[in-house]
């Protein structure tokens, strides 16, 4: 006999919300521990890096809660060695995403955790700890919660990219070739912003923006703006047009209409 | 008899912070209307326009708490003609500052509210309506409330360029001579951040970076932002080390060891 092939047994989607919520409510705790916290004048040693300390914390937190609701769960995540599970289920846990907002004091960081079978993400969570607001996305569609307020999300119906606003979280992103494949796609659009990380997807899903287009992505950053900006009606490839769950660049965009024209900017 | 002398005859500090505090309470409820409500389909006409009018609206219910808080008061303010007083004191005020983040839906744009006599700002509000954080200095002091929550502002210690995180709200600022003097301190910064708008130098205020560093301002984007700053302890002046609360450029730093450099920097 050869390996045994893990079958997939995904979970009901009240389960995997119930999970994914346990896992955010940790990384919540721990993150905001240490979000706008100075670091200690007797602390500033090499080794003493606030950021450093609420990334480990927090993935510990959520792998705990994996560990005890979801045993037979792989788990990759950004601080610690990967899981191979049993299920053919993987958590893809991101504790900080963004942290030079994160050291900045900025609310736009976030805390991603997706839900990803072979195919690729099939749910997963954008986090903000400080607003108190999280962006979800999976079988059943994607809803923006905030204390006791909930909306469902749905990208917004722009085709142009004259009428279209586009986010990215540095100047240049990657490569100097990247940086002008982006600039293409810019140039032509309505509108640009920066410094947004995770949280230009969670936008795009909410419908407040039209593009979100980065590079240098590792797959813990992407694969929960995927399952969240897709359940939201949108698209997101890498800048060829096929799956961006293995990291590297990304393309979310809106609508299809959007998402060819800046393609073919972003390769021509 | 020529003109009379306006003589300036500043209120006592919980005054100037009732009047503040009743102005921003009252923008709050404004922008807050028209933040991440899409445009209607039927609405898609040239003049509906969701900022403009959340701009308007904000402006017209601080100028209605203005003429009956403080009557002989003047206004400058970004949407109205500017009232001018007879007491010698003017409220300056922007009710987006940040309008390109408030369409976009990112938490960092801000209400700016300031009283300025003939020297420049004595007390300013910037305050983040979707948060709920205000940012407040003044002669007492510089403070940050959210809710319940009261922590006093000061600046961080940074000195040395090599240390400090430096925010402006574009990446091309102003000029190609500006964005190179930019460019050229950036360089020497550990982490240059953009996008922020006002909320930047209420982190600055805050403890969390340490420059920020602007052109193209209007006066009713700087004066609230220099009296939270140096009410702080930071320092705000142009980009000659001038007053800057005229408008135009302006290079804010939490140390003098810290402006000293960057002004060197940007004419260098």
């Amino acid at each position: 006999m050869g390996h045994p092939v893990a079958m997939s047994m995904t979970p009901d989607i009240e389960t995997i919300r119930t999970v994914a919520h346990a896992v955010a409510d940790a990384a919540r705790v721990e993150t905001l521990k240490y979000f706008r916290k100075p670091l200690a004048v007797d602390s500033k040693r090499a080794d003493f890096d606030p950021v450093t300390i609420a990334d480990r914390a927090a993935e510990a937190a959520m792998r705990a809660v994996l560990r005890r609701m979801r045993p037979d769960d792989g788990i990759l995540g950004e601080e610690e060695e990967a899981v191979r599970g049993t299920s053919g289920l993987t958590w893809v846990l991101d504790p900080i995403d963004g942290t030079r907002g994160f050291i900045s004091g900025t609310p736009t960081w976030g805390v991603l955790i997706a839900l990803q079978d072979a195919g690729g993400p099939i749910h997963g969570i954008i986090d903000q700890p400080f607003t108190g607001e999280r962006f979800e996305g999976g079988a059943d569609g994607a809803i923006w919660t905030r204390g006791d307020a909930r909306v469902p999300m749905k990208v917004r119906a722009t085709t142009d990219l004259a009428d279209a606003t586009v986010l990215t979280t540095f100047p240049e992103i990657g490569t100097a070739e990247e940086a002008a494949a982006f600039r293409r796609v810019a140039n032509a659009c309505r509108l640009t912003r920066y410094g947004m990380d995770c949280y230009g997807y969670a936008l795009l899903a909410a419908g407040h923006v039209d593009l979100v287009i980065e590079a240098g992505l590792q797959s813990y950053d992407i694969a929960a703006p995927i399952a969240v900006v897709r359940a939201a009606g949108g698209i997101v490839t890498d800048w060829q047009g096929g799956p961006a769950h293995g990291g590297g660049r990304a393309l979310a965009a809106a609508t299809p209409e959007l998402h060819a024209a800046a393609l073919a900017l972003l390769n021509g």
